[in-house]
């Protein structure tokens, strides 16, 4: 389609004209499944010419025992410990994966897909049907957790993978290792679900919906079919982060990082400006957003989020989803973190504990809010690091080099 | 302008035309102050033509001495305790005001105004500017609490009332209660700030600008200019007010309302209609709100307690706000109140014992969050019951009726 697509781009900006090139053609290697292999989706229908775009880092051992799935959170993306493309920024979770670092490529085989429903070249809206030559928009099936993970799974098939030796993600990346340790105890030998929930809370389906309302109520939305308009809902989905960025952060770090300090500028403008420095830094978070993401992944991947409540396919007990399991997990989550709270991880460890799983727990001290799993956090450092060398020596794998 | 306005209607649905008239000639008493009585703004520039709209309840006694100022929030307005001409509802605060209520309307006089810069009667960004006799839109200056502090005196002399027995409210009305003890020490006798901080946080203003900026990118907001144009931002404003609404709950609050229960049906629908009961009761308190407030106003309002920061007029030191005073101060908070915390009520008791102000504190166990005084909570009752009548004695006004 590369020849048509400035053709029909009209009023897309050349960030958008990359960014729904990036949905069918990524800077990524993609693995496509025919229609003889369908992915069935919790909604009941069939995903046919499924397309997974991953990255990995380091190298599997001979007998292919050493990988470590990634599994990346609402916005993220495959580009966990490279140079993102799009961007041109680092990969987003360089602080926790590379060599040497906890989760180490010179020791481990780490493998991250772009999520189902996502923009970075997995099956998503901005792809194109196949059946029609035109980007799904709507007419993309909705998918859950689940949903996103046996399309990971059948990756790793595809990849010769057989068994895991740790799946690890934060916040929605979370909610997939969950689903992988519930769906697939077999395949994971040991979980690291970080700053999770076993289920969307009330008011972070009522924070998705605002932002989904946001993105809707922009007429450049055009009922889900800008691209075919060429078009993009811009001002709709930078509100939708700038709330959204809000729930990321803590009231005690927003406090630390901006206070009331004024932007540039002495004394107030006594106007609608940005004189506040935190409102420069929220609108630059929703500019600089909507360059990257596609709106309609942004409705899919936070419905998805919003369906997941784990114990629901369990006869309402969470400790049934992983009753028998011999994975061993390490859960950890940050004080300040009110979307994802202790109380949350907390709940899963105790489901974990009635299911009779191996599990450690680390609750950490961070004023930084959901944000921290992302951030430089040594404490996160050294538990994710002695939870794998642990787990790694139980596996049979070789021990860490001394650095 | 009764008859031109239905020609200049346009779109405006009968509600917009309904609240346009409401800001020049709203059912209730109004006072206009002429050009020769500007108000001088914080923002240095002369308001001429000021107009306040008011309700009052109960009566004055002979000399004046039982007024209680009851200061409203962020949407309220001065139909605290009977029917709303705009929405057919109770008055927004008839829990605690009316016959035999804490805030008897059977013995003392209530006074509520309208604040500047709002949609229901006093002078606000739909009035009619008498410069031009269009609305005042963006050409209406940026108003401050102390400005709405300084209308609301305006009023009092007007009606003669020189000292108040009480000036009450909470969020931004306690705004206005500290600001009241700050600027007019001696014109009260107590004080009842609830749920509100002594400046605005970071978050707080976060919080705001992602609803300011919901507004602003409504196209039909025509740059502030829409009533002119004969149209309203309804989908703008309806975002702001559902991200809005998730900071006046808390979470334990949602859940136990709503939990994950799904909207009139047993299995998700796979889609985008509101499928959880909370999505559909914030879309609901989206398109309610649109039906009674003017976008500007909010825009308005909000930015009036972003500026908020009482400690800055005093050298920052808030205690230096109070120094001196021989005001008595009741504050009170409620323990899941994460947009007004209870750290925040904390610090201005801090101030209050620093400059020796006479001042008792109650933080208040709910799950209601900030809406909680609002609300009905016995305890809040039970401590402004007491602490009225304590002061009614202090400041020699008879008892209160035995019932």
């Amino acid at each position: 389609m590369g020849e048509t697509l400035h053709q029909e781009a009209g009023l897309l900006t050349p960030d958008d004209v990359k960014a729904r090139r990036e949905a069918d053609d990524p800077h990524s290697p993609v693995v496509r499944f025919g229609a003889d292999k369908p992915l069935r989706l919790d909604a009941g229908v069939d995903l046919r010419h499924l397309q997974v775009a991953y990255q990995t880092y380091g190298q599997p051992n001979a007998d292919r025992t050493n990988a470590i799935l990634v599994c990346h959170a609402l916005t993220g993306d495959q580009h966990v410990a490279s140079l993102n493309p799009v961007t041109g920024k680092p990969g987003w979770w360089e602080t926790l994966v590379g060599p040497g670092k906890p989760i180490d490529t010179e020791r481990f085989f780490i493998i991250c897909a772009n999520v189902l429903g996502g923009c970075m070249g997995t099956t998503g809206p901005s792809s194109t049907d196949p059946a029609t030559g035109r980007p799904y928009g709507l007419e993309m099936p909705i998918v859950t957790i689940r949903d996103m993970v046996n399309a990971q799974a059948m990756l790793l098939d595809h990849l010769g993978i057989e068994r895991l030796f740790c799946v690890a993600g934060g916040s929605m990346g979370g909610m997939q290792v969950l689903q992988w340790a519930a769906s697939y105890p077999e395949r994971v030998f040991c979980a690291l679900p970080i700053a999770t929930a076993a289920r969307h809370s009330a008011q972070n389906i009522a924070f998705h919906e605002v932002g989904r309302q946001a993105v809707m109520a922009d007429p450049d939305w055009c009922g889900g079919a800008y691209l075919a308009q060429g078009l993009a809902p811009h001002r709709g989905l930078a509100v939708a982060r700038m709330a959204a960025h809000i729930t990321y952060m803590s009231d005690q770090g927003l406090h630390r990082k901006f206070g009331r300090r004024l932007q540039d500028r002495v004394l107030p403008t006594f106007g609608f400006d940005a004189d506040f420095q935190v409102e420069s830094y929220l609108r630059h978070q929703g500019e600089s957003f909507v360059q990257r993401f596609d709106a309609n992944s942004y409705l899919y991947v936070t419905r998805a989020m919003d369906y997941f409540d784990l114990a629901a396919d369990y006869d309402g007990v969470l400790a049934n989803a992983f009753r028998g399991s011999k994975t061993r997990f390490c859960v950890a989550s940050f004080t300040s973190d009110w979307l994802f709270t202790s109380a949350d991880s907390r709940a899963i460890v105790h489901a974990l504990n009635a299911s009779g799983a191996s599990v450690s727990y680390a609750e950490i001290e961070s004023d930084k809010g959901h944000d921290a799993f992302l951030l430089e956090e040594p404490v996160l450092f050294d538990i994710a690091r002695g939870f794998l060398d642990s787990a790694a020596r139980a596996a049979g794998l070789p021990a860490a080099k001394v650095r």
